[in-house]
């Protein structure tokens, strides 16, 4: 009866169980200490199919990395409305990066947490997600000085460093708002209480971010008094 | 005449030796395909006389963990100049961590990229050296808040939110400045030539960040267009 249940779950359907309970296990355990046989509990299927279908742990974890960097870049760049300002634009991506990151917290500590320090090929995939949306960010910036009537005069270094400190800036944002806090509350059921939402964590960014963006743009520049 | 010549060297001494070929071997293989055979052949002692002192592998990369944070945490310390006034202090703890990275590229790669997703203790270690560090932005963008005049308008939880955004920056710069370059030139001879300096890096974040915070605390907020 059970097994005459599951043949009726197509395989594609599966595999996304499997990696759902995956994500969930590598985002708490770790990748060293998360076991197969854990995933294919929290699946609710037998080892053997999770081996079938996905092969390794080596595997299912690239297809969990994959999986969640797609969803990411599309997130971010599903919320950019195009042909908008460059500030608009900054802040539209910025408000999608931290309602993705607060809506699938696993999936964000799989990608930011478990996947950069794994190796090859884990690392390589990363980085190139990330190196996507550090390139979207320096067009940003790039089109943000044009507006403000400064292209050319910000060196092409300086925008891919600023683009590179604004990635990072929205990353350990992303990290405070979505930790698990202290009581051990899962972060899954959501930012703890003294936490900021994913609205004010992507305002608080842009509040820093842009008026200083801005300002550089204007060819303003901190000097030591 | 070799083991002679070996017993002369302290214990304390070898021990560093061990940590430094650690440090370089857990940065360029990572933790998992790091080997105590190569980190022994790296210090130029024996494999057991690496057991014999520093236990296992796990024990190591907790003893290279633990003295990475210090250095780290020490460097800026020391960088920042106690009494200045709090953009000044913000900008001399900067470059301070931007030259202690760039020195220090592999002990930044082990604290960044390794430590974090080993699970505990090695995250809890590095995350309590974070976060001494995210405190003190904390303090100082609350001192400089006061010298702005606005105390007590920007509340607590946005001057976190800020020292988090602004650390993560840093930490992104750095990891940009300190990467490999794609011919494979490691990050111990010196930045990519197409990479800042590390005193470029801290202009370019104070330039961003500072300007932004400045026009924070006297009350600009971004708001869409």
């Amino acid at each position: 009866m059970g097994a005459a249940k599951r043949k009726r779950v197509p395989r594609a359907v599966r595999e996304q169980q499997m990696m759902d309970a995956a994500v969930r296990t590598f985002a708490r355990c770790g990748y060293r200490a998360a076991s197969m046989d854990e995933i294919a509990e929290r699946a609710g299927v037998s080892k053997p199919l999770v081996y079938l279908y996905l092969h390794s742990k080596e595997d299912l974890f690239g297809a969990v990395v994959r999986r969640e960097s797609a969803a990411l870049v599309a997130a971010v760049t599903a919320a950019v409305e195009p042909g908008a300002a460059a500030d608009r634009q900054l802040w539209s991506g910025l408000a999608g990066f931290f309602a993705h990151t607060a809506a699938h917290p696993d999936g964000w500590a799989v990608l930011h947490q478990q996947a950069r320090a794994q190796g090859e090929p884990f690392v390589v995939e990363v980085a190139a997600m990330r190196a996507e949306i550090v390139r979207f960010v320096t067009g940003l910036i790039g089109a943000a000085a044009k507006e403000a009537g400064c292209a050319g005069e910000l060196a092409d270094r300086e925008a891919a460093g600023l683009a590179h400190a604004l990635v990072g800036a929205a990353e350990s944002l992303a990290e405070w708002v979505n930790a698990p806090t202290a009581e051990g509350t899962s972060s899954a059921v959501g930012a703890a209480p003294d936490r900021p939402t994913a609205e004010e964590a992507a305002g608080t960014l842009m509040n820093f971010a842009w008026t200083g963006l801005d300002r550089r743009m204007r060819g303003a520049r901190w000097a030591p008094a």
